[in-house]
């Protein structure tokens, strides 16, 4: 019986999602925990590989066990041998052409950045900071560009495992409140730390060392030296994965998130 | 010269506020970076030792000394020896007669409750956690007994080294927001553990186990017996200290935390 789990994680206690023979990751966590409470050995297959310091609030997996347990219990008994810092938020069976990375068409990424003089503890590792204000606007012009299908070399790292360079932005939005600038980013997929440099960018021209048409002569360089340094981690959520809607894989539940307000109106991410 | 310090800190990353030889606490670390910044031996007066697992927003301390920094030196140059954990916010110098915990005559706590049947990973240390529905209402119910000056014995820590468990309570309110209900204490002063305390009776009435009136009858019995159990600290935040006005002491910066909007409209807390 194939299996889909959600998971939430804060990406700040690990060294990324993918398992690594010395480092300690989200796979390793839920593989283990999958294995105590199933007493077998449990693979996990995943929606998106997060890098260290990154957080899922969506993120999907998907497994095959020979187990009949209840929805629930999936959920209840995995958390049981799980670290606060990961918890599965729901399960579901799945029939076996579901498949948690190739099945996706979409991945979203919210990007939480801190505005303010002096930095907060309580934010440490789950936003951005910026101490000078940024100009939202001139983000915002800067986003045209990046949106349909292009070749995005310039925002890929250089060990970047993905077949190909083009990529299709399906959406970006940036909108402000309070001491906070909330990014989004919607896209078939996306390439190694393709999110952090586009923030790096992004935070460039709000700070007026470059016009928003910028953001274009960048992506037309296809030329990583073009783009500015990578982002920092710390504030960036992989919120939720696309699939099908025949799967009717469950919507993340995405009400923990204290800022969840700030997209809520918005009608590209589904209730729950 | 004396100066005031406004401080942010992530309590799950301490044993507490107060100096212990065995243990990491805020003020160990404080006075540890005050003393690198400034080459000298400075000791600190905190206006609410709190426990550990709590967190500050707007933590005050005092301390005296012979060096004249600009403000935002004093703030820019602490942090830099202060671990992510652990911010200050803000510095003034202040008179003589001023005293960080003297001459406050109110503390404002927050409790943020999660209730969800599923834990949050992000909210780990941040929030409490309760895993089934509550009833706002009847908590609600349960305040009004525990307005104005009471003898709090019943919700008191048997280490609480307060001079009396008589304290006069100002205010509580309780407001639901999506999957989070918040918990705001106003006082002229808190015994140990009493916050925790008066939330575990909240929770238990919220669950239905015992009526609303029960909190009168927790209350006239003097007894910690005859209270609940000592509720998690993890959602807990020492929000505000009020001290007369002729200080000008500055208001707590609480923009960076995400749940602000909860009491923005209360004309209770000053705006920052």
């Amino acid at each position: 019986m194939r299996i889909a789990l959600g998971v939430q994680y804060d990406g700040s206690a690990f060294c990324g999602w993918q398992s690594q023979p010395h480092g300690k990751t989200v796979q390793d966590e839920l593989e283990r925990a999958l294995a105590e409470f199933t007493q077998t050995r449990v693979q996990t297959i995943v929606a998106g590989r997060t890098d260290t310091g990154v957080h899922g609030l969506g993120q999907v997996v998907h497994f095959d066990t020979a187990l009949d347990r209840t929805d629930f219990s999936w959920v209840r008994g995995t958390n049981a041998f799980l670290p606060p810092t990961v918890a599965v938020q729901w399960a579901k069976p799945m029939s076996d052409d579901f498949h948690a990375r190739f099945a996706a068409f979409e991945r979203t990424y919210y990007y939480v950045l801190y505005v303010h003089p002096v930095r907060s503890p309580m934010l440490s590792g789950r936003t951005g900071w910026a101490h000078t204000p940024l100009d939202a606007q001139a983000m915002r012009d800067a986003i045209a560009c990046l949106i349909g299908e292009h070749d995005f070399s310039s925002f890929r790292a250089a060990d970047c495992q993905s077949k190909t360079p083009v990529k299709h932005m399906h959406q970006v939005d940036i909108r402000e409140q309070g001491d906070f600038i909330h990014f989004r980013f919607r896209a078939n997929a996306f390439l190694h730390h393709m999110v952090r440099n586009l923030m790096g960018c992004f935070v460039a021209i709000g700070r007026g060392r470059h016009p928003p048409s910028w953001m274009a002569d960048v992506l037309a360089a296809r030329d990583r030296k073009a783009a500015a340094p990578t982002f920092m981690p710390d504030g960036l959520y992989l919120a939720e994965v696309g699939y099908p809607e025949n799967f009717a894989v469950p919507a993340p539940h995405l009400g923990s998130m204290p800022w969840r307000a700030v997209w809520a109106d918005s009608d590209s991410i589904r209730n729950d």
